[in-house]
């Protein structure tokens, strides 16, 4: 947008004064952000706007509400504040707010900003609630004292970041990093008796059915979802209840377990209080630990769909031994042309993953005392992986993996051709013998049956006996 | 959004039946996009809607433009054809049209749909510009044979790539860190007679002034300038003419020539078409190349953020030499508490961008054959990385290093303790000696002036006419 | 060295002629490596000489023991050729054979060279045993038929690893961090009784103990250790048997779980054959999993020595908190001066592994069909950074952590001026209120209680019972 | 070692008493180092012994002598101390003092020790060349006072990373790069003429010949050879004369400059003094920026190298159009296998710098207040990164590219097999008429003249006309 069109935009905005400890601010007035958001929107014009995920918000609605719950249990919150803070909340969770969240992930590094622009979000809206018009007295629920009570930014962030980074994973990329591997297993079973040649180094090698090659992806999927579970044990620790240092001062006795336990029962996720809320506060391992596991599963994905694009390359130029899905045409010059797209989108997504892994180990590694003040960078990169991960996946298994056809011209062509199949002939003659015959085979553009008898070292009958591709596929299951 | 939800939405869209070569799609009726786009919208659902950077349709849509000024110079498209098409391209790039581009960065890693999404507005629009409906009849201007005329998608992406990357440089970043450094700079200048003390291994060293530590900035903001400008002849390089592969098939003879120069007339940047088009194709070596400038500002501005947050630290318990404008009330719980909140918007900014460097790195290398499908992911880290460092620089400029005060209570005390003032003797007693006064200074919590005369190494008066800090900082211009 | 000098060294050495599929080779004459050994110190000039890790090497030994033994159990290869391979393989790992191993890392991916020179070793120096000189006569225990018996560098290479990767952990990673969380414990007792400033944004916040503040860090580490553990499941997966594709072609039916099981013997580790052996050839993702755990370690010790580093600073001019020991003279040119060493080494070791990651990463995504061919690059990566996270805590433990004191006189003098008590008083007068008297102490360079009473806001004596930094400290255990 | 080998190691070795500010050190008799030096030693056991790189060591002998020269010139060191001080730099330059330097990498970050390591073995090997015995009465040379004079850790350090990374560069990577872009522009040449299929997306597309893609790989090295040139400007910067924090305390005037002139005299490098200290001090960007270059270099090498090994895969399996040379056999179980080794080092040192670069970058942005203290570790990264880069381009050059040759028989079929010779017919018949042919041609598995005549799109005269492979490849130069 022009500067001209912006303040267009501006002069068309009626706004209210809103005061915080600082002054007063003017913040537009059908809205129901306070002071404190208004100054973040002011100060960081950094990248688009309203950029902080959706996903923080929601999980702060959830953690607000049970922290009014907490309060109210523990006697330091009266049921009617507990029951108006939830209303909004669930106001919130439903999407009918959406609009009222501006602000940037590029503020405050502690998301100090957004914590206040939830409670600003509360105060007034109960304001309203109440008949009265937004700013218009002394507000009921008072940001800090009553939205925020038994809170500080410094331990609801973490706890946002947690709780969304959770329920993106159980929602999202655990479904959809299982669906890939499910379809992947139908198709190694399907192709369990497909025999084909192997390569390594990218040059020709022993035999192996396709079902066990593609047995590979599973297991590299199957351990990847183990490894992301593994994570989950520390990112389902909360620091609420820390407060501001990890002490929980201004918290009642009691108040870490209980909010945990109603922001567990909200989620429906098996989220608990952190043992030590130190640590939950000044880093955010738990995030690169668990990003840890979403980068190993992308760099398994980037291998992944980068074999199955090798190995369906051609049509008639390349390995040409699969046959993948045609799902839209593929050049705008090249009239006919199919192209592997879904593979592309996944290994731009894992390089993505891959990046975003960096950006979360640096952030990670710069706490400061008893505050880490990179968590917005932390979070967003976070969701982002997770999301696109489990995204990917879906995309993947729909739109390629459960369409995956063998060629079979292709696949016995290379079979027959292959030199490496002289290997099943070291046991009987030797591995330089062997190797004798496959040199003059590829010097001479011959067979390795010619080859093998023009050298005698075998006769006709026991090559066919001894080279059998079908009896090459291993003696594991 | 729920299944449902999705469901209700679609329900409520009409639709027209579009044709490609694969066949008939149903695309909602009242958007110009066609088939192609279609297609990719439903087969490529990563992540949030319609996220490929507006920046790259509209460089798309400069290129078009020139495509059809050079196409008719050189006698392949009708005049009339080329004002239909320039009319849309205008169109585009006043904002007119900006929900017509629906797609996501996770489709063909050669930004095929992105460059047919813009192929299908064009012809669509060109229809009802001249009174009939979308998808009536034939259409005038041929999504393939006219809109991308002596184009590919594998030579229109990377250009379209470079133009918004220069652009971006251009716009925003280089601005923004110049205004960063000229404040710095004048910070420098304004402070250049305040002594202070200087720090090595976080710990006391001998003084310099407020005004050379801050030159330190300055000096490493003009290398990172100089750096990014260095990589913008390589960024200036387009593709365009290198057409599917490289070899400009099915272009005019001086194509590539003439349309960068209509690129650069429309656009006034300085691009050229690049010389080798096999590696404008394959590679994107120049995005690598410029963003590795972009990790090196982040770099310098993670440690620069870094430093300024760090003296201003306190204000009673840290380093408190320096005073940051007040923005906003720090803390939710924690009264009266303001934070350097600037300076934490650029370290995460400069995390982010590190992390995408390795994301570009990644993908750069991953280039196969005649191609880099990795286009997108490069393009939006790229972008995001150039916008995000300008605006940062901006912010940090605007509401934090103009309003940079020294706090001069607290460098004079720290300057009148610190134990390094003894290196001045070196040259006087020897560095061994000189050791024993400062030892025994901080052993017996001494003044450096009571320990060397109570060791006897020198007289009051020598030691005052040898260590003034203020004849200290420097030979160095 | 220079070519004249090079030529010189090698016109002073004897060579003998050793020969291999493709054809004659002089090797020098007294060593006990082969043709194709010889081939590959010919072929790889890059970097230092005789790169590829002793681990590696060593594990081989084992492993090259275990399949001797393996074989022998199952049938295809005699005891007496067993005892002989296992008697050079203990040679090998008393370290008598270490000058036998020349080759650099930067070979074939596959470790094949390094594969084949542990197999010409072994023969050839069989042959010395048995009598007869290096390379005289058919040797008795041959390459490829006998020391590489069902085998293939493919899955030897890894497997050599995965043992050496494991040996690493627990010998010197495990130990190292268990040791310095140890040492943290202690000090986290040991200082759980002083009361200090906390300290978010680098700015004053409320009170916590020395012993909370550490403590944060032994979660971390008992956080980090817990994740490697979780890794070493995937790590204990041994491709053996997998021969040279997956399928275990030319192997005896049983042998990979007996290799393993003889492995597991010979090394003490519970380690055994992998579940899938095409996951375990063609992808590393054991690596990139374990490797992810210790980025997320060196992540948390950066942080860690940071801010022990940040609190130490001074003597005079920073925090100074803490006292670190003084292990050398900490310049060159300022007498005197002390600095945390330690620390520095700790948190460029941290930069080091965050960059093997990224190595780790981009090379694990790079499997290729049946195989991965950066397994050499994986490998040594991995032990680095293992073996630098164990030797920097070991060494950060025994000369900074055990010698970590608090300076009272500094922790008292900050908890004192702290403006961040007034955090005591939101109960009672609200947090707008509270924010008035910190506000006003700041302005005025008042004591909050001359603050609070100025503003009438509470008496002396309130003052004085609710502001009490000692309270402050937390509900948390 | 074990713990008691160590000692009995320890045993055998004879110890003199040296001493510092911090009292007296055991250091072993016969080696020229002193107190200092023998304290890093033992509190420094992190990784391999003596890892601080060679470069580095030689690079302070040059400085160390080019600041006694300065010094005499200048008038504060006397001809004889000048010239004794030279005489043992000459020897560390000769390679005659190698076991002098025991110092780690993983020491005080600002490389001290190894600044005092220098100092010490000077002192002690003039006291032996002038008759004394190491350690004897008080040394000629003093350690600080003149071995040092005019310098400080802080200033030598980074000036010996940037006189040995500048001398890296010069001698070895940027002949390594240009011996491979000539090797690969000879083949460009070579192969002009040579017609093949083009793959876009790993599928066919439109010819091109091998020369066009070969020169697309010239194209990257030429720019990447600039971008690194780029670079050297800001490494040529030398921090000598900055002194203890930039401001050049105790250095005489206009020392700075006389002393980079000498460095540049004796190392025959253009190098110059530091525009500005403060930054030479406390940022290393221009490590940084060089290294963001030497990883843009290694992203091409990684493309480059893994795109001639898909071109080269099979030799039957594969896509088998090159032939790369023989150099080792490739498999200790396949007989007779071949494989492109020098890629897989090529591609493996790529992933090598990729990851360096993180960890340089991570160092990069830690600098605090006058001083970054990860300087030894930036420094053995870029070092290992650009011997890698050389030495890897030399070997690849000379095993690998010096001997490609086309393997005309697959190149030819591929080409005449390619569906996307349709392209040619987009400006006769249009683009979705090609569309046809294409599709129907693979359908049903003919030729595209076969599919073109059946379809009554055009006439085999026609096709025969139109479809010249040898005529698609191009109109640019």
């Amino acid at each position: 947008m022009s500067t001209i069109e912006q303040l267009n935009e501006v002069s068309a905005v009626k706004f209210r004064t809103e005061h915080d400890t600082m002054g007063d601010v003017q913040v537009p007035a059908d809205k129901y952000w306070g002071a404190q958001t208004e100054r973040s929107r002011n100060n960081f014009k950094i990248g688009p706007k309203a950029s902080m995920p959706q996903e923080i918000i929601y999980a702060f609605a959830n953690l607000k509400k049970a922290a009014a719950y907490a309060n109210a249990e523990l006697g330091v919150l009266s049921v009617e504040k507990r029951d108006l803070i939830a209303l909004v909340c669930d106001e919130v969770l439903a999407g009918k707010l959406d609009d009222q969240f501006p602000l940037v992930i590029w503020q405050t590094g502690s998301g100090t900003h957004s914590n206040m622009n939830l409670n600003e979000v509360i105060s007034n809206r109960v304001n309203v609630m109440q008949g009265k018009k937004i700013g218009e007295g002394k507000p009921f629920i008072h940001p800090n004292d009553d939205a925020n009570k038994s809170q500080s930014s410094n331990d609801t962030f973490p706890t946002a970041m947690h709780i969304a980074a959770y329920k993106m994973l159980t929602d999202v990329t655990i479904p959809g990093v299982e669906k890939l591997r499910d379809a992947l297993k139908a198709k190694a079973v399907e192709f369990k008796a497909v025999v084909k040649i192997g390569r390594t180094h990218m040059m020709d090698a022993t035999p192996l059915t396709l079902g066990q090659e593609i047995s590979g992806y599973v297991s590299q999927l199957d351990h990847g979802l183990k490894a992301l579970r593994n994570t989950m044990d520390h990112l389902a620790e909360l620091a609420l209840g820390g407060s501001a240092v990890g002490t929980g001062m201004n918290t009642p006795k009691g108040y870490d377990v209980k909010v945990a336990g109603y922001i567990a029962k909200f989620t429906g996720l098996p989220l608990r209080t952190a043992e030590n809320k130190f640590e939950a506060l000044s880093a955010h391992d738990a995030i690169v630990e668990s990003h840890g596991a979403l980068k190993q599963i992308a760099v398994s994905l980037m291998m992944i769909a980068n074999n199955i694009r090798l190995l369906a390359s051609g049509p008639r130029t390349g390995i040409g031994e699969l046959h993948l899905p045609e799902n839209e045409p593929g050049s705008s010059i090249m009239p006919g042309k199919v192209n592997p797209t879904q593979n592309e989108a996944v290994t731009m997504v894992a390089a993505q993953v891959m990046g975003n892994d960096v950006a979360i180990s640096v952030a990670g590694s710069n706490g400061q005392f008893q505050l880490n003040v990179m968590k917005p960078v932390m979070a967003v990169n976070y969701l982002q992986s997770a999301q696109l991960i489990g995204d990917a996946c879906i995309s993947f298994s729909d739109h390629c993996a459960t369409g995956i056809k063998p060629n079979y011209e292709g696949i016995k062509n290379h079979l027959e051709n292959s030199l490496m199949l002289v290997t099943a002939l070291n046991p009987h003659i030797g591995y330089e013998n062997a190797a004798k015959i496959s040199k003059l085979a590829l010097k001479e553009n011959k067979s390795l049956r010619e080859a093998a008898v023009e050298l005698k070292l075998l006769t006709t009958e026991q090559f066919d006996e001894w080279v059998k591709p079908e009896e090459m596929i291993g003696t594991l299951k």
